[in-house]
């Protein structure tokens, strides 16, 4: 059960809300938007990858880059129904209307975006330390209860920030999926696992090395890995040994998310404008313990200088080798030196 | 030995250049531009993802998006001097001045760009018959020499077109990395053929299905396959098995490039507007025969509609997951329709 007050709606297209904290009723007019008909949901097995594809082929577009009047994130006021049921709330989580899976006989997956805030405006990097308590919480939450449901085989927790990174509404927000597989970045990183933790070993290297460090603070530390794919990718983690978000004290959890926003204000200062970014959060698959993750967050800020992005191009794409400009004991120190 | 005329040059850098067919001497002031200084290479194991990454922290700024006039691609005239040494050429390929990787006693890796044409505007779409067959032994001579270099793992030719995929030269022109290793994608694949050859029953099923086949021809095939990562990918490859270029006879080859052009082609007309795209082709390393590999080629074009790209983001990226909007079988029948 969580921590904080949850309130559990479902809306009449089937899918489910959950508002955390406080909020307000809706207005008297309320009309929640419905799922768009049509749509075909499958997922397909490549055999040259080995992995699965997640065929979402709708009729309907998106709702793209929204003014912030007609934005779905927003509460609802009278004439005009958002996606949230209530006319004020501290965070809120829905099933995404124009998802990627769709549950089908315990067999499909969810989608779902959580809402950091009510205010329009703004980002992680600037949630009050009580709203991260509140985010900490939530993804808790949804981590707990997606992770139980049946079929599902990993929860993924992320955020895409930027319309770099394709991202349609600007509210402050990020997903979670739950897949009914086991992708391959978490697959690969789980057969690392079985002779001891490579994180933990990885950690111990980064904290004994201190080159690439950027915050070891309050049991979390926050680094530039040496083999980082991106110019400035950091990863955070407890730096003791946690599987999930679970095994984390409510303190600790506080204490990595804002670990992340202070490296992501660092983001924010070193090309002064918001840097687009994604957000991957890696932690154990559903199943008994003993959990083999150790959870950790991994940070790929797409910019590699002031208005130039880093491109997935031939190399990445077609051979799977990543090409990096930066040396990332350089990119430490730059960001390092940028932490507040 | 090429099938076509070769002349080898060593500029003052060191780097080498390979004009093939018919050239004209450069200018008398010519000077050839130089490597700079400075570079840092290196490449980092990611023993997370179990990967090597390419570091090239070079303090120059590569050339990026030059006038005509500046064109680093196109021939050499008095006053100024490009890339290549020769005031008129068929086909070119010289070292890259901003490379990847540098050869370093034997372990490191080669970039050359391959120059289409010594035609300035225009692109891989629009080459001429008898461009493609100079085209296709270039690749085969460069696939041959590079293949039987010390410490060359792997053999990559591939094609960046479009500013949306990072392209900084618009002059026709395409890339071959021999990278020090065999890159995680070239791995993957080659582990799927040790029970028989992978993509000759891929191939087998799609000419069986048809449904989503584009061109069956001169012993050539092009699809979208089922499995399709980006909304309009083809594969394209000999129907019969053919580890490399070098097991093509000549005219096989041209054919093979041709039904690139018709698929490119309708890629152009698709969205009215030149498809930004990746190429990649696909061979087997460097070794003794029997060769493992299934020569074969991947276009995966970004746009997903008009003017919307396909973008790499948490899903793809942070779980190696990707979501595909459309249907395979439906792309397949809008690039048939489009094919002349």
């Amino acid at each position: 059960m969580p921590r904080v007050a949850r309130t559990d709606i479902v809306q009449p297209d089937g899918r489910h809300v959950y508002l955390y904290g406080d909020f307000a009723a809706p207005p008297p007019d309320y009309e929640a938007p419905r799922m768009p008909g049509g749509g075909v949901f499958q997922r397909r097995w490549n055999p040259l990858r080995r992995e699965w594809v997640l065929v979402a082929a709708s009729r309907q577009a998106r709702t793209f880059l929204p003014q912030q009047a007609e934005c779905p994130l927003c509460p609802s006021t009278a004439g005009r129904s958002s996606e949230i049921p209530a006319g004020h709330f501290e965070a809120a989580v829905f099933e995404n209307r124009f998802p990627s899976m769709i549950r089908e006989r315990g067999r499909g997956g969810v989608c779902e975006v959580v809402v950091y805030t009510d205010q329009h405006d703004g980002s992680f990097a600037t949630l009050s330390d009580s709203q991260l308590t509140m985010l900490g919480e939530v993804w808790t939450d949804r981590y707990r209860d997606l992770a139980t449901q049946a079929g599902v085989k990993y929860v993924y927790i992320f955020e895409n920030r930027g319309e770099q990174v394709g991202v349609t509404l600007h509210h402050p927000h990020g997903q979670i999926y739950a897949y009914p597989f086991l992708p391959p970045v978490a697959a690969g990183e789980l057969r690392r696992q079985t002779h001891g933790c490579l994180q933990c070993a990885l950690i111990a290297d980064e904290v004994d090395g201190k080159r690439r460090m950027l915050i070891a603070d309050g049991g979390m530390v926050a680094y530039v890995p040496g083999y980082a794919r991106w110019p400035y990718e950091v990863h955070l983690a407890p730096r003791e040994h946690r599987s999930s978000l679970l095994e984390l004290r409510p303190a600790s959890r506080t204490r990595l998310l804002k670990t992340m926003q202070r490296v992501i204000r660092a983001y924010d200062r070193l090309f002064e404008v918001p840097m687009p970014y994604m957000m991957a959060m890696h932690q154990s698959p559903p199943g008994p313990p003993p959990a083999q993750a150790h959870l950790h967050i991994e940070l790929y800020p797409i910019l590699r200088d002031r208005g130039k992005l880093k491109y997935l191009a031939g190399s990445e794409s077609g051979a799977g080798v990543f090409i990096n400009d930066t040396l990332a004991e350089e990119s430490a120190d730059r960001l390092r030196a940028l932490l507040e």
